[in-house]
């Protein structure tokens, strides 16, 4: 565990008259160039008097949360230099772009990663242009932004972001600034408690920011009108020591607004400074650091601070008016035209530029140089900075596998035991996150190498179990936080993984998307390296959900997956524990992807041993000679595909009744464990060439394909591949009550004799020779739901089925009708 | 406007003892139903000794949170005789199952409902085997419960539900308790300040009861963790006044803890009635009510209160060990079955139910009767009480079309000016809810008839433009409340829509999963009555995003929704504003579905009178003879098929450039509004026949599909209609970046030119003949992106494409092109 050993102390004297003089030239800079990004595309400099043909044709951006950014981010500067801070800047209004994007321009860094856009005139004009313009950059802080971990959009991740950033980089401060609109999302009202799972003396710090400027498109913010005393109590209640500033309201002399400012940051990272020192302290001492009332600011200043007061008599600064643009006219009206060139001179942009363009040195060196600049912070670029994991050799954890189906483990378990020397091996660079689930999915083992991380209230160890102020495991009921946490850690250049019920994953299909979106576009940015991917485990899943009644099942987070490009997602099914060890294995070594990993936690056979594991993951599909009854070199019969552990469980026992049923019958059986694999390779990296796919499934045959999820995905997967639609999908189809598992399947058709009626169905010439093998399946069907109402549970000859009835299970682990609640929130 | 007529006044007195002896009693009869139902199948009222095989075989439940909402319900039923209250109870640990089906089945509503579980032995073990068990019902509140309209299941939206409940109903209130885990949501940290959006004379009151037991499954949970006096600081910060109790613990008299609670609960209703009180008299001078710090109740008692205090030396009352099932080895070891036998005599059975096995008249009486009980309320299920809406005639709205294209439109805007006279002629019956997007997405229209409801502070109107106390239309930057507030507001029987950009309401994926589950289970619920649907208008959509650079875009709510059941689930994507209104008039027509409408905002050519819209949604699809070249008698060539209204412009505009380029080419053009209908029938409902479809779109004709969301879609629904794969879908791929609207299209492969190049490409015969228009088309598109990189903007043949070039825009509306920022969060 890495701990702070240096945090800089506070200085002692307030910025000179001098030095916010030019602090507020630097503001002034930044907000001309962000007006000058969202309306010019010519003489940038306004060395020219201001024409129509200078005004972009179409005006998109925001303009009303931006020079609340830039105030802060210049102010942020003087306090970096000062201090010698190791700092960060997350954009929560990320449609303040044009601001940060200036300021990054300001610092020279935008000038470094672009050199087209050059610190001069030439280059100023290009800045401007590019803006919201075709083949240029978004209006929204985006990858494209230098410094920038977190993308405009949808709004409430800034604070959790924030926190994962700050994980394990106890030198490191990021001042999070969050807008009043996005204080209002459900994400980012919960994750003011990340505090609570904060260490003082191993993370870094956040610097929460609510800018408070009082409006979004069309209505005021809830926090700008609740009244000062209440927002207090709420801050307060969030724990932490609020510090209100207001500044630039009834023509208030900026100066003025700047010495108050630099007050109230400097007692904030007083505070803070003072905070770091006793954990420094406490930690020299082999002393806990307790949770402390962490400072935040409260930053109320007009929503389009010095923008046009009123627009055609209507009021702007200071209104929901100035969200967008506020002169949208400055094209087509003299009177717009005139009041956008007023706007842009009342910054005196003589007085900021040289010459050439560039800005003044004096101004300038407000700012700091070369790391020291947030928006070169190394670890922005998480990529630059990753150490690849240590992962200890799989071999050791894996489960033994004489002969296929010989032996039951709980393939989570397994993984657990592999993730505890992970956990080990990588004090300060991996953590596993996830709604109060870890224990639950079984990854318990972890707990031996670790702790859950917490900084709030404890009690005794008889009721707090496994719970410290420091640990690798990260529990909030809040999949947004888990997510949220979990990319800011990534996005710095750590690795990790959220555990997760299957049911539950939808929470954060839309922010999955946003990251989904990033790796996309920074695939395409040179300059970003690759970050470790997002790994996801899915337990829980639909097929062991019976209890919960027809609430908890859902295994659509993989439909919705597939929607994103190609290059950036990943699903893997692995049947077994030591698919599963292969597969993680593989993630935890993987860049740039988004793997989602879907596995059950219940006891259930084991397949394979580590060495064909490895082979089968590799293949990401392959043929189960043992399982079949294949003849050399003669075509099957038919092909029975599975993907997902218990698909495959009834896909073998349907290959075993088949097989003492019809043994004439030449069965093949196929496992998928990389859903991506039944692609095409025009369409996925990972698909298979046509002459592939045939050599696996055939030229014509038909496939009776058992999966995990919604049956759709496999046609639209194997779609250019399924010549005469002979693939046959069983998988959910939205079926579920209060019942058992096998029950389950068999609302769905997918257990192991509606696959064998199937084959029956679908195999040339079975129908009428096996019409009593197919009424004996129905039969059975009967006989099992049956049972499962009469004694509440699947018989035992389903329940502990066994592939290899030789086998010895008592060994390999607790039977698959284990008591087991399958967990829940 | 309903206003409150007629609050209960306040009782003097305080419960006498023998009063609380009957709750107590009360809640030991609710405690010990409840803790049967998860290990009992037999021997209910323990009148033989308790044997191992009265115990079920599988013991799933959550005992955990139980005693305490039995307690709560206890008290509030006290609380509705005393005073008279109209209440309902909302479940947010809803795990908590067995202690509200054990509440309702004491109140005999249960016994109503399913007669079988009569009250006497008999129906008691029924009661308890049933209980998450085959064929019976979850181990949640579910819909099977009465009095529910909360299922447990994905935690987080109690608190929505309950103030979208209390919208328009003045006389009610609702004790909503929400469990600490949810808590941790981030849905429910927002929907805290659901009180700013709350009218005290218009709408009923909810009591939060914050159940602070403590801990999740493996974790203690945060807010109980903070100490009081944080915790109290952030429920004022709430706007509550936060009455603190906490009992059980210590081995506190039970009488006591009755007494004390009996108190905290009283002086809440008494500030209640205060305040309600208060606003009446505010309605009654005409006078508004502001919002006042309503009395919230922080509940805190031990997880597992009154259960086993010890299991195996381990800590269990008042643990995490309490969450589920505290005695999980009852069947297998003679102590465990020993320890439950003592737990359930503790409630001391014989002295609460008679002979027959029957509640004590006595103990029964302190509950209230008929349609005051809580588990009978009317409202909760909502479809009992529903009142159709008053819909005014779309007559009265629709844009006068004389010839196809020949006019232009905003679609959103035209469906804006009919929702006012919705508006207008439902007072108290209909909102609108949206994340302050209702003016962005063009409905501003609303806004002559209605306001914004807000009661937090005002300023003036020249900044705080259509806010009031009082308003149908419900705005807060968070998507996951304004679905919670309108699914609160359809399930205790009133209407409503969800306005949103269509990016973002992937926010919402997991929310809808549950109550599209809800519908589905309500449909085989008799007793439950068909509720309004829930209708989505998703505006801002992927084909209009172009300046918000790759980050707004995103089509697969739609691909997420139709994952669920087909008899649930509706999509519309009409084409210009006529079907617009005549689908939403639809919609607002239907129960128990869910609708999602996609629409455009933009200027948009006009393609059908009212007449042929409504002809056209009817079918849900049909072939535009007026933009094909079909020879009557003949088949076509070539089919071109479109759902959305971006890809019917392209459909067209290929159609036009067809029949210019290519004369003798038979055209057929076909406009999908209703995407259901693209299945088979065998599969959904609204499916079409294969004879119908091949009517519509041949039988072996190549088909070129322009769609609006992701390709894959389309081959899916059509998947059994597609014989030999002869659909060609185009639509969005995940492409985009900071571009023009048309530059987005051809970066999808979804322009005009290239379903122009499809045709070419994929009817027989015309790839040599028109090779040369072929490449004109490629060329077209190099010249497109040409200009807008140039020039910023599409060229105007484009962005002011017509269809009927002889038509006076001009009066129809603005160009396509119009300045807009496309709105933004």
């Amino acid at each position: 565990m890495t701990t702070t050993t240096s945090w800089p102390n506070s200085p002692a004297d307030p910025p000179s008259g001098d030095e916010l003089s030019r602090i507020h030239a630097w503001w002034r800079a930044a907000n001309y160039l962000s007006v000058g990004q969202i309306y010019l595309k010519d003489n940038p400099l306004l060395r020219k008097p201001l024409q129509r043909e200078h005004v972009k044709p179409r005006l998109l951006g925001h303009w009303g949360t931006t020079p609340g950014l830039t105030f802060l981010y210049a102010h942020a500067n003087r306090a970096i230099r000062q201090r010698g801070l190791n700092a960060m800047y997350i954009t929560g209004p990320g449609h303040g772009g044009p601001g940060l994007v200036a300021a990054t321009y300001l610092e020279g860094t935008y000038s470094e990663v672009y050199p087209a856009v050059s610190q001069d005139e030439e280059g100023l004009n290009r800045l401007f242009t590019q803006f919201s313009f075709p083949g240029g950059i978004p209006s929204h802080v985006a990858p494209e932004t230098p410094g920038s971990i977190h993308e405009g959009g949808e709004l409430g991740y800034s604070l959790s972001h924030a926190y994962g950033a700050m994980f394990d980089r106890p030198d490191q401060i990021a001042f999070a600034v969050m807008g009043d609109g996005e204080a209002e999302t459900g994400p980012l009202a919960t994750s003011w408690h990340s505090n609570k799972f904060t260490n003082p003396q191993q993370d870094g710090v956040v610097l929460p920011i609510l800018h408070l400027n009082g409006y979004k498109i069309a209505n005021p913010t809830v926090l700008a009108r609740l009244g000062d005393e209440e927002l207090e109590a709420l801050l307060r209640g969030y724990g932490h020591t609020p510090l209100f500033f207001t500044g630039g309201f009834e023509d208030e002399d900026p100066m003025a607004a700047h010495e108050r400012f630099a007050a109230v940051l400097d007692e904030a990272l007083d505070q803070i400074a003072e905070i770091k020192q006793r954990a420094q302290e406490d930690a020299a001492h082999g002393r806990e650091t307790e949770r402390p009332a962490w400072p935040m600011i409260v930053f109320r200043t007009p929503k389009g601070w010095t923008g046009p007061k009123t627009i055609d008599g209507q009021v702007t600064e200071g209104s929901w008016r100035s969200h967008q643009v506020p002169l949208a006219s400055a094209r087509d009206t003299e009177e717009h035209l005139a009041d956008l060139d007023a706007w842009l001179r009342s910054y005196r942009p003589e007085e900021l530029f040289d010459e050439d363009g560039r800005l003044l040195e004096e101004i300038a060196s407000t700012a700091p140089a070369s790391a020291q600049r947030m928006s070169a912070n190394p670890a922005t670029n998480g990529g630059s900075v990753l150490i690849p994991l240590r992962l200890p050799d799989i071999r050791d954890h894996a489960v033994e596998v004489d002969r296929p189906g010989a032996s039951v483990s709980e393939a989570t378990k397994v993984l657990g035991g592999w993730l505890r020397d992970v956990v080990r091996d990588n004090p300060d660079n991996f953590r596993i996150f996830g709604p109060d689930e870890t224990a639950s999915n079984r990854l318990q083992s972890v707990y031996e190498a670790t702790d859950k991380q917490w900084n709030a209230d404890f009690e005794p160890h008889d009721r707090d179990e496994h719970l410290a102020r420091s640990g690798r495991v990260m529990e909030v009921l809040s999949e947004h936080q888990c997510q949220g946490w979990l990319e800011g850690y990534l996005l710095t250049g750590r690795h990790g993984l959220f555990s997760s019920y299957e049911a539950f994953i939808h929470i954060v299909d839309s922010m999955v998307n946003q990251h989904a979106k990033w790796l996309k576009v920074t695939n395409e940015l040179e300059w970003r390296r690759p970050l470790a991917s997002l790994n996801y485990l899915l337990s829980s899943h639909v097929w062991r959900q019976d209890h919960n009644g027809f609430s908890h099942q859902d295994p659509g987070f993989i439909d919705h997956m597939v929607n994103k490009k190609a290059e950036i997602v990943r699903v893997y099914l692995p049947p077994d524990a030591n698919t599963l060890l292969s597969t993680y294995d593989h993630c935890l070594r993987s860049r740039q992807y988004v793997n989602v990993v879907v596995a059950g936690k219940q006891p259930n056979p084991n397949w394979l041993s580590l060495d064909e594991a490895a082979v089968h993951c590799a293949r990401g599909l392959g043929i189960w000679e043992w399982a079949g009854t294949e003849v050399d070199g003669e075509e099957p019969d038919v092909v029975l595909a599975c993907a997902g552990d218990i698909p495959t469980i009834e896909t073998l026992a349907a290959a075993k009744i088949l097989r003492e049923e019809i043994p004439s019958l030449k069965v093949r059986v196929v496992n998928v464990v990389d859903l991506m694999r039944l692609q095409e390779d025009t369409e996925h990296p990972h698909g298979l060439s046509p002459q592939d796919f045939d050599g696996i499934f055939g030229e014509d045959l038909p496939v009776i394909f058992a999966y995990h999820g919604y049956p759709w995905l496999i046609h639209r997967l194997a779609y250019r591949h399924d010549r005469h639609s002979r693939i046959h999908v069983r998988g959910y189809k939205e079926e579920g009550t209060t019942t058992t598992p096998f029950d389950m399947l068999m609302l769905n058709d997918s257990d192991r004799y509606h696959l064998v009626m199937d084959v029956i169905d679908r195999v040339e010439g079975l129908a009428t020779r096996y019409a009593g093998l197919r009424q004996q399946m129905v039969d059975a069907r009967l006989r099992a739901r049956a049972h499962a109402y009469e004694h509440g549970e699947d018989p035992a000859h389903i329940a502990q089925w066994q592939w290899d009835d030789t086998a010895d299970h008592a060994a390999g682990g607790a039977p698959a009708q284990a008591q087991d609640t399958g967990g829940d929130n």
